[in-house]
């Protein structure tokens, strides 16, 4: 048995990917588009004033491929948010023009966290308050994907010893930090969750960076033995000001 | 060849998981809408009264993300108790607005059980026959999951001595007992009745204490090396009052 | 290379997996719907008569949870029969409410089978004979699943030799022999002719027999090293009498 | 680094499986049914005389199970001929009715192949000529799946040193030849074409001979260590003069 | 932890794969078939501006089998670009006869790369220019398939040195010269883009030169031990002035 490293858990988040089904859309008379996307755009102002009130933060960016159209990433206090969240879209009517292809429960957090030592609250450090409750960058494109740690015969994340699991993920670290400025990350938890044991998003200016970042880090121990990695939806900012135009057919 | 721990086993389970069709569901005329949810309600009466009569017991709960939008679970004498639930389900107006994303057909058990050696009957008991027999608790989320136990190479579950196992087991449990008031937790077996051996399901006050408690779990030997899980479904109480809230569109 | 075991094969065999589409199976006005549950019965009939003479048999049951509602089991002669029985079906005007969701093709066998030394033909000795042209049981319940031997590294069924096959085969058969008069098991041999090796078919009075011998068996080396297993399908019997409740909605 | 083994490369093959919408085709009025089914027979007599100028072959088959209802498979001397031949089906107004489950793309082949020492072309031999522009047999039985050679830990087929690999064919080789005369079999060549190495097509008098050879073979050690396979389809001759009743509902 | 070995990149790149709805496309009156193709060629005339202008570059393709009907390939400078191609295609009438069956997101890439020593820009040479800014041939075959270094046990890619690496690349660099003249090849890296870490485009003027480079490679040890293969694509060239036929029905 190996000591579990601790976590510092923040926002519950929610991805949530749509495919639009443009055949049927098309067929929607223009007014009604109209008013259809204005109850949409009215839905990601209430996202804002949210984010602005620092109870929450989003993101919506459009996919590239055939896996999703658009991505809605939600960052709030509890489940019972993220349910409110999804139906919240589900019954706009915008709705039935799309299909949800995937979505992602997962809990921001901080991994291999020591408590303080002076037992005083690490929410209290304002850094670490932005770890996990981070307002999203709206930077140019975002990448996200899902990952395990292997446990298979001699690749057994979860049989090595705590100061291994450490050492291994400080180097990978290290790599991460290279990018700084240039990818901005968020970590988020979601053993018990969902079908994967974290989530990674990434934001960049420049979507070559994404590449650049995960390749060489693949070659980090971390990854090359014990990284499993789902699929890959990667995409570009949609401002609310766009939306309109992206939905217009 | 090793000797198989011993298992007590209680009500059959199923359960029972569907999409919500907002769009058709959507153009469906008001006052047909209210009385297809009565009917639904009707029938969570149903079970209800079932449940206080002590002849079963069952959950309704939502599910976030795209693999479903509710979940509901029902604990019956028999299998055949389990097909007359799904199909009087299959049977309301309603269901007709669901795609049944997903099921699972388990049995209550206790598992590495000792028969009492004075030879009496086990359910005397009456901890162990709430056990086999619970009532599942009305708490505020819901964690369903199916797993195996791993036949890989030298990690092969089924090969070890009993002693082995009953080893791992207890302190496998002894990380569950740490949760004990936080999780309530619900195994049922599943081998030769659906396609993996075990379900799991968990009821918690808060969300979080899902995703601590399996994180830990995943690093005690039992799930480090012989654990193979299935999807994860996560939701929130749908209490019979705010059915109709949750369905208004 | 190691030496095949030879098998003794009887009857072709179908599984046929459907799913009842509720919704549009509802819109039926009655007298239709009665007039073609009633061409179903028809069929069936024709299925107990081709039993009674002896030139095949079959097995009509319900399937609990998403995967199927109904599961048409016949065994015949050739695998043209099995094609006409399908399409027999298909061409009912009741198949256009279903869904066929699965579906198994099979030879009925007798494994690890020794010729007679007189050089006599075996089924000329009754009990062999009903081994692979079996009448199927009208029991309560039915469990199906398909499997294969794994060939995997170190674990690899086809390459042991024969002897030691037999004898894992017959520790294997010992443990179901504890569960005669509780379980009726039908082994077919599907190597060439579906997607997994054998397909096991279990009839029992009492669902929880299947769980008790499948966990049970899983313990036998046979099963823990080289067994890989399918999806699990389990219902309940579906008698001509109670196919209209079953079908009234 | 290990040797390659030449192979002798023939006509393109296009392997097209569609299962029948039979809910729908029932609906076609008569005359137009036999309209279009006279379309289909027209393509098929197209076939068959491209195949009486040896310019290509053709196999018509039913499909048993829920994969396909029929398969239709055609050689050709380019990939051209085959986008060809699946647009002309496509075309065809009863293709409407039917849904394509599956496709392959091969080239038949022979394989472990040495040149004539004589520097002369292969293909003047008759022998090898009928292999890889073979004249497909119209039998009772078709069975045809895809396959790989497996490349695991040690069990790598394409790092044995070439005579290993041809030592081991040869005994394969060996097992089939036991067969000649009750089945016919095609090989053809899929690296580079399509998601498998290799499909392999067999024809039979007797289907219960597919499951002889193949779990015959399966002890073979190239089978046994270095076989992966993909689904089996299996059916029944499909002759052009019962293609009407067949389609009859 | 070993050594990221380095890469060139260029051109973002696009694979966009649509099976064609034949059933409701015949149902389209042919004046409005024609306007939808006709809009269909306006755009792709415009990557063929495009790429005159070198701004980029194109493909068009079938796809022989149930995989897709059309592939279209796009390179341009950036991830926008990729989202306005998908989108521009997503807006035309026509695209509500096709299904996205699969799509790919890449980046061109010059692998194993290493920098001028003198610290010049490598893309002021022109011949490392036209590989990460390829011109796509015009040839009548084209061959797409996703691939990832495998990270299994012993065989892991990235836990070699990089030193191995270049020359296991190198002698897999020798197989493919041997093709020079048959088979044109573009690389692209899709780690952190797309589910599989690069995507293989090869085009030919006879399809039956896929299938003996890629058997040839496969036993290369880069590829025995460390290749694992995504779907394989294939089909013929599909130009403006066949469109019309191509979709005639």
């Amino acid at each position: 048995m190996s000591e579990p490293s601790q976590t510092l858990d923040g926002w519950f988040c929610l991805h949530d990917l749509r495919k639009i089904d443009w055949a049927s859309w098309r067929n929607v008379p223009n007014d009604e588009k109209q008013s259809m996307i204005q109850e949409f755009l009215t839905m990601v102002e209430g996202w804002q004033k949210i984010e602005e009130e620092e109870n929450g933060s989003y993101a919506l960016y459009t996919v590239v491929g055939h896996k999703a159209d658009i991505i809605m990433m939600n960052l709030r206090p509890s489940m019972n948010d993220l349910d409110m969240i999804e139906n919240e879209f589900n019954k706009l009517r915008i709705a039935d023009y799309t299909l949800q292809t995937y979505s992602y429960v997962s809990v921001v957090e901080q991994g291999n966290y020591t408590p303080p030592k002076d037992g005083s609250d690490p929410l209290d450090n304002p850094n670490m308050r932005a770890r996990v409750y981070p307002i999203l960058p709206k930077w140019d494109h975002i990448c996200f994907y899902p990952m395990d740690k292997k446990r298979e015969g001699d690749d057994n994340w979860y049989s090595l010893p705590l100061e291994k699991r450490v050492e291994l993920m400080k180097a990978h670290g290290m790599t991460g930090r290279k990018y700084a400025g240039e990818i901005k990350q968020i970590i988020s938890g979601s053993t018990g969750l969902d079908d994967w044991e974290w989530a990674v998003t990434l934001f960049a200016h420049d979507a070559l960076q994404f590449k650049k970042l995960i390749y060489e880090m693949r070659f980090d121990e971390v990854s090359a033995r014990y990284g499993e990695f789902g699929s890959f939806y990667v995409g570009n900012i949609l401002k609310t000001e766009n939306v309109e135009t992206f939905l217009h057919v």
